[in-house]
């Protein structure tokens, strides 16, 4: 029976180490898809399109939204940031898993539109390594630490929604961990539906 | 932070292979531990107290009952099958997964009593293969081979209540599957509720 591909939404704390971590996966094994956003902000230098983003005027993205061509959309800092519809849903149809990154808020609007989507969150092993690792940067001041930290403990409220939390201790086990949790999440009654109908119209012919 | 035990509810098919995958399982990797039931039916030949079953008189089993000393007991041919409540718990309290094998009516009053049961459901590859396995005996009777099929297809009802459902094909590799289903598991955030309340302190005390 052909594998059906099933959505990942990645989320957690700034400073988890989120991006590296899917950037790895995608490139470690090659059944992901890493999904690419939709935003109305300038690139930064070194970004390019399509790669980081696909860069589009405000009245393109707002095309799209009245379309439908976005899974979801968030407005934030005056900018819009939107998941587009038809690369996933192409990936999906490919048997590919398709990987996004997206805070609470998007991951539970993508859950209802995609009920067998599965929510990871990720986390260093402690709130400790946390704040070291946002010091570690040194590129940021004291109050945009506290202001990341403060973020930190209200995502930190959200934790139930997830199907998983991963700690991201070493990179390689992390992501080798990450692989193994997707592996099995597709072994659920939810994800198999087709393989769960085959057999019982099976069995249903036998007893007949 | 001490790892904590979870129980494990393996169910499945006649003729699916759960015994001896539980039984491969336990050998295979040292965090299990397996609960084995009372009843008050006799022994029969090659079966050893505390092994397969403890074997006990209708009025002790129906004390266990009156004390609670049963996570869950059902009645059948006119005996009673039970899950001693002491072993269970003592074991996870050890940080064993425990596991155990009973049917669904069972499972649901387990998931009940311990919200983070595992529920596991096994499976034959296909219809197909289960019928050969239960026909390859070569000691049942037309009768009873279809009666085991009605029983399939009944069972069959109920696989969207199980967490995952696990393909016995080999068993070496079922077994392996299996324990990467369990490992999994434990990464979920209800199974992980200290870990996380523990996080939230940590973050919430650094942004007073």
């Amino acid at each position: 029976m052909k594998r059906k591909g099933i959505l990942i939404v990645v989320s957690g704390f700034s400073g988890a180490g989120k991006g590296t971590l899917m950037k790895q996966l995608v490139h470690s094994y090659d059944n992901y898809a890493l999904s690419v956003s939709m935003t109305t902000r300038n690139p930064r230098p070194g970004e390019t399109e399509g790669k980081e983003y696909f860069f589009v005027s405000r009245q393109e993205f707002e095309e799209q939204i009245k379309k439908g061509g976005l899974v979801e959309y968030a407005s934030y800092c005056d900018h819009y940031y939107g998941t587009p519809r038809e690369y996933v849903e192409k990936q999906l149809e490919k048997g590919k898993d398709v990987i996004l990154e997206i805070e609470i808020q998007g991951a539970l609007k993508i859950k209802k539109q995609f009920p067998t989507a599965l929510l990871m969150f990720v986390m260093p092993p402690s709130a400790e390594e946390l704040k070291k690792r946002l010091e570690g940067r040194g590129t940021e001041t004291p109050e945009v630490i506290a202001k990341r930290l403060r973020r930190a403990a209200e995502e930190a409220e959200g934790i139930e929604n997830y199907d998983f939390i991963v700690i991201n201790d070493r990179l390689d086990e992390c992501v080798e961990e990450m692989h193994k949790l997707i592996l099995a999440a597709h072994e659920t009654p939810e994800r198999n539906e087709d393989f769960i109908r085959e057999m019982r119209k099976e069995l249903e012919a036998f007893i007949q």
